[in-house]
Formats: structure tokens, sequence, C-alpha cells
């Protein structure tokens, strides 16, 4: 069923003028009619069972049927952050990273990172958070992931986190295999968890050290070279798998 | 360091006559010269430390230092079948899994597939056995995992495999979240375990039932909707974690 989000709270027999992008996406992709049903999530959240009232040619009414007490969210809240890579990588990271639960996806240079984004980071980050929108209805999420861009990692230890870990190759070549599992059994529901996976070249032995100033943990994620976009992913079945599944 | 596979066994202090693959990429790519190392894994999956000892224009040679002692492959031998998807997507899953340790991937159409290869299989398969060399090198595995063809769902129950595991989006609906964890962590070192992932349009309840005939069990794979490229993933994360991260 068609999942769409709106920026309102709603409730039960209200009556929504439908914004325009859900509008057109109802009258001429989905070519809806009166009573055809769909799911809205409002902006606290919440999953509705909603149903076309009225269609013009550009505009879509609906009416709310019911709440459909739909959770799909992690029960941690991870933040991914990634040193900015090449090509199309973040759009990957960004609709993968979506589909699999993240809640927040930030973006920022580091040593190694070969590409700058600076002047054009407002157009990457409009087509990026498009992404994640998509991303989003297309997995059913009960909200979309920010994508933010960040100028320098000094401004990631600003913000507090309850579980700090770093993706280091270096960590799995030694043998660390252990950090990830028993960081996140020990996690409480709820917690705040942040993750970051350097650029293509890697992080710098800088780098490491300052973030493990600000306490970072460094986590090895299993023995085989993953690349800069396939790290994430592998990161977050690791919290659906050892939170959602055991 | 680079990483080649060699269809030959190898022995220390051997000299080889490099293939005309590895000869180019060492010149051509590399701009390898004499003294310089690198990393071959041999027919019997063992990776030796080999160093350039002659060059000519076309062709470069090595002698074998030392081995490596390298294993980075899963405890289980797993095989993923993916139902025929549209687009680059079959690229995508035989690279991310490739990286992330799967030993086969079988591609065949399914009823809700939409595209069908037939004719093109031979060609298809040559691109993406390529794909699989590639991200093997790259994420330095013991092997490079086999992509096979199947004309139909009858030919892959010929096979024995210990583990067998259906993905299923409404097992996951219907709240179904500990086959997946189950199967996992009872399953012994070296099993033959084989997953089977549906194509766009998922698997189609006649599959699921022929599936359930030969003993595949229907695994959730968390909350989300994951999209036919993404499950494969998340499930070779999952078997990842539980069998060499806790």
């Amino acid at each position: 069923m068609q999942h769409y989000f709106i920026n309102q709270v709603l409730s039960v027999k209200q009556k929504v003028d439908l914004p325009k992008d859900i509008s057109h996406h109802l009258i001429k992709v989905l070519r809806a009619g009166i009573g055809d049903q769909f799911q809205m999530v409002s902006a606290d959240q919440q999953v509705y069972l909603a149903e076309v009232i009225k269609i013009t040619s550009q505009h879509a009414s609906a009416t709310i049927l019911r709440p459909l007490n739909m959770n799909v969210e992690l029960p941690l809240k991870v933040t991914i952050v990634s040193g900015l890579s090449k090509k199309n990588k973040p759009d990957l990271i960004v609709q993968k990273a979506t589909e699999l639960g993240a809640s927040q996806i930030i973006f920022l240079p580091m040593t190694r990172s070969i590409v700058k984004w600076d002047q054009k980071s407002g157009k990457k980050l409009r087509r990026l958070n498009e992404i994640a929108k998509s991303a989003a209805e297309q997995s059913h999420r009960n909200m979309v992931p920010k994508v933010r861009y960040l100028n320098r990692l000094s401004e990631l230890t600003k913000s507090a986190y309850d579980v700090k870990l770093v993706a280091y190759e270096e960590a799995a070549k030694k043998g660390e295999q252990t950090q990830l599992y028993r960081s996140l059994t020990a996690a409480g529901r709820g917690d705040d968890l942040v993750a970051v996976f350097g650029p293509e070249g890697g992080i710098s032995p800088d780098e490491m050290a300052y973030l493990a100033d600000y306490d970072f943990q460094a986590a090895g994620l299993g023995p085989r070279i993953l690349r800069t976009e396939t790290a994430p992913l592998y990161f977050l079945s690791a919290v659906s798998v050892l939170t959602e599944l055991s």
C-alpha cells in the first residue's frame, strides 16, 4: 500500500487537503480514484489509514480513517556519519541506510576524501533528502531520516551520543571483532548511537586519535575489507540483527 | 596491497609467468616495477606474498615469497539465490554479496520477475562473474564466488544444503523475527546454507509452498520492507555478525 509522509499532526475523521507532491503522485502516477486507500504518516510518526474523498485535476483530499499502530523503527536512534565519497556513493548510502533504519545520515569531508562539497552542499543535500524521503516511503518507515552536512569532524563531537563507534579496518586486521557486538548488546532501548565511516581511503590516524579523545570506540566489521558505501549497510544490519531479531 | 586470483596451485620460491590480465593490470594500471610486492591467491584458496621479478611491455613474472595465512571466508558456505530483478540490480547484488562473503550467487526467473534472461544469460553471467572477481580482489577474499543462472526453481531443489531459508516479507509482517537468528546460531562451521530472495514483486504463495515442501524455512529480516537488492546484503551481514563477531 502507498505510504506518504505529511508535515502535520493527524487525527481520525480529519479531512486533509493533500499537499502538491502527494496530490500529484496520487493523481498522475497512481491514477487514484475516490475511495482508494493509502497510508499517511503524521509529523508525530503515527501511521494512519487514509481514503481519497475528492480529486480535481491538480489536487486531492483525503479523510483519516484509523490509526494503523505500525512501528518499524529500530530500537536505537542510529546516526551514520560518512566521510565524503565519490560519484553516486552518497546516493546509495542514503537510500540503503534509510531502508535499513537510520535516523540521521551526516556527510563530512575527511582527510582522505577526494571530493569536496563546500558550495555544492545545499544542492547535494536537497537531492539526498529527496532520496531519503522516497526510500522511507518505500520501506514504510515512521520517519524520514534527516541528511545533513558538517564542515568538519570537530562539529560532530559537539553533539552528545550514548554510544559512539568508529568503523576501523586496522582494528579488524588486528582481530578486533567483538566491540560492535558488545556495544550493541549493551545499548539500551532509545539510546542515541553514532557510527563514523571513513571515505574511500579510510580514516587517518589523526582522525582516529581525535575520535578516541572523544570516547569513540574502534569497531571491526568482520574480516573482509568493505567499501566505504558497504560498511554502513553492514553496520545497520548488525544493529537490526542484535536488537530486533534475537 | 594488490590482491590477484590465479588458477593454479602455488608453492614458495616458485616462479610464475603471470597470465595476461594480471600482467596487464600490474604493468599498465599499477605501473609496477621489479621488486614490487602483491598478494596472489592460489587455486586452493591460499594467499601468498609475491614479488615482481621480470617485466616486459606485455608480460610480468613473479616469485612466490611466503604464505600469508590469511582467511577471511565466512564460517558457513552461503549461497544467495535471487529472483531475476531489473536494471543493474544483479550487478549491485553480486558486487556487495561478494564483499560480504557469499560463496555462490544464483539468479533464476521467478513468477513475479519482470525481466527474462534466457538467451542473454551467457553474456550476463560473464559480466557478473567479472564483477565478482573484481569485488573479491578488492575485499581480499580467498575465493571468487561463482555466479550461476538456473532456468527454474525446481533446479535449485535438486542440490543438497544443510540449512535452507527463504526471506519472506509476509513472515516479517506477522512478527516472525526469530527464525534467522535461530537458524544461524544453530548452524555448524562449514555448513552449506542457501537463502532465497524474491524479485521486486516478492515470492509468490505457490513458490513459498514449493520451497516449504523442500524444507525451506521462512525467515523475516526485520520489520522494514527491504528492496530486492538490499535483502541479501542484510542477510549476509547477519551471517557475519552471528558467526564471526559474537
